[in-house]
């Protein structure tokens, strides 16, 4: 079987050499004679392989030993309450540029039912209908006491990202970078506090990635359940109780195919060629192919656009799965057509869905 | 390479047949061409598996429609917190039973701290050092106004655990079955909620199976996190946000080998065989291999024992490595010897152990 397109916004595409190799190794990994999926996570076989996903992190991203790097579960959506759990005391500042930013918003606002605790949103596109980011973060006097400041590099659903790091102020910085991590260089000082889902950059779902600057720890909230304490999982290299073996075995692949790969230099580029190929269809026919990003705010990971009527994207999508172009529909909150194109989608993905999209054009316009 | 025989104790050992199927389909999941670690989980494919997993869960165990059928992540440290945070209102009842049900007590206490709240430990076996278990649930006063009693059904850790369910009252029964669940029928009516780990009798690590009854939800408590709340993941099927695709997909492979093996009365009765097995040499030498269970209270999933001195263990295990068998070790917090006998743990496994054990105690005793 030819494998198909795979323009999944997550779980996505990974690298066939990643998925080979796992496959490989399912029955024995390293010297065990055993299946990954059955040895100790506190085996020397595991040990090496969280040691070497975390360092191999930190090379990518060029994460210092000011920042620890922890391999967590339940996702972003879990990360949504415990970064506030953690360290959200009186005033917390968010910035709401899409439909994950609101999640998180409201996560935030949910800690402050029963206490004292004020929600700031410093910034909201949802008037706007989510087609742009701002072009800095919003300070002012509301984040001037903030304990932290929230903001989401790139939006899965809307399709609009943050083309390079923010410049910081004093207040910390948290960053939900679940659809972005991985896809280019990033400037890990301007952050305090960076948290992704696993399943569309750096591996398969089930494991969380959070990156935190040791300053942080001493501000952390008291009494905290165990797990969702983020020292708990400090102070026992990520641990504390069983991890997600797999996930994290498979991230380490993903890691070493980045590196074989140039890093984040090499991807970002590979990111910007991609995208871009798409992004020029929907210059080319504005009335046709319609952007829903403002052109200063495009993903690079998720590129969303709608046809003149449904009728018309429904027929889209059923031709390209006839040419194996999978996954290419929208969220279903917001509807259209959505190309995920992350690190591990291949060039000849990039050119059959161009290919498909003038065709479809010449066809139906 | 010969495959080892493995008593890890979790991530434990997984069926010949799982490992080979999972192997098989990597790169390809169902008709999607596609790896099942990069298919949506919204997709028809995994739809199908994650429900598949659910059905196969209720026949084997007989869960009525009156119970939810979870799979979450966080493993049984995360729902040590969870389950109060959900339905702790006033007074919680523990039974402390080993290390597992001390840690899940500590997480209640815990959430005392800031409240009203009181923990009562109804029945300790600590001072005893957990030798065994209550006889039957520690009904009292205490209990009468209890939001919920917790059990934890087998002590991975010290090798004890009870025989058969304990006959419930009114109070709701909450049990930790992490290392016994699928390992024996249960009469699933004695308890409100079941939650266990997947990795010791399910699959691999990286999801938790929580199974809870419906009247229960009423007396949820308000205003917590949304990833926290059961009701979140009742109401989504699991699928709120992105599940722990691969752990779930292997899962539910591990049910389908259950099912053609015969059910969980056919695990059951090899579980006692090889258990006994294994205890049948600490009965015959008790000065030599120093069974830690009280008979009554013996598990048959951690055979737990010493030796006459710390020297003698090392000696076993270096010995019983060169023989391929594997991670016998007991636990850091209690040292001695531990063979771990979960459901995939083949019988040749436990010839081959045994003959040791009687060829170990000619050559040392």
């Amino acid at each position: 079987m030819n494998r198909p397109f795979n323009f999944s916004a997550g779980p996505a595409v990974l690298p066939l050499s990643v998925l080979k190799k796992a496959q490989s190794e399912l029955l024995a990994v390293a010297d065990t004679g055993l299946s990954i999926l059955e040895i100790s996570h506190r085996s020397k076989a595991f040990m090496h392989i969280i040691e070497e996903a975390e360092a191999r992190l930190r090379r990518l991203l060029g994460i210092s030993s000011e920042y620890h790097v922890l391999f967590l579960q339940g996702g972003a959506s879990l990360q949504f309450s415990m970064l506030g759990l953690n360290f959200f005391k009186s005033r917390a500042a968010y910035v709401d540029c899409g439909a994950w930013a609101e999640k998180a918003l409201k996560e935030a606002q949910k800690l402050t039912t029963t206490t004292d605790k004020t929600v700031d949103v410093l910034w909201s596109g949802k008037s706007g209908n989510y087609t742009y980011m701002p072009a800095e973060l919003p300070y002012g006097e509301l984040s001037l006491n903030s304990d932290y400041l929230h903001i989401t590099s790139n939006e899965t659903i809307q399709g609009v990202a943050i083309s390079q790091d923010y410049q910081r102020q004093n207040t910390p910085v948290f960053c939900d970078m679940s659809s972005d991590i991985l896809s280019r260089p990033v400037d890990i000082s301007q952050y305090d506090l960076i948290y992704a889902g696993a399943q569309k950059n750096m591996g398969p779902a089930g494991v969380t990635v959070v990156i935190l600057k040791d300053s942080l720890l001493a501000q952390t909230n008291p009494g905290l359940p165990t797990m969702l304490d983020y020292r708990t999982h400090i102070n026992q290299a990520s641990l504390y109780n069983t991890p997600p073996v797999f996930s994290i075995y498979v991230l380490n692949l993903v890691c070493e195919w980045l590196e074989a790969e140039g890093g984040l230099t090499a991807m970002h580029a590979q990111n910007r060629k991609q995208s871009n190929a798409v992004y020029a269809l929907l210059d080319e026919y504005p009335d046709f192919y319609q952007g829903h990003a403002r052109p200063d705010s495009r993903s690079l990971m998720n590129v969303t656009f709608t046809l003149p009527n449904t009728k018309l994207e429904k027929t889209f999508l059923a031709e390209a799965e006839k040419q194996q172009l999978m996954s290419l529909k929208g969220h279903r909150s917001v509807g259209g057509i959505r190309a995920s194109l992350y690190n591990a989608c291949p060039d000849e993905a990039v050119v059959a869905l161009t290919a498909f999209m003038q065709t479809f054009y010449q066809q139906h316009h």
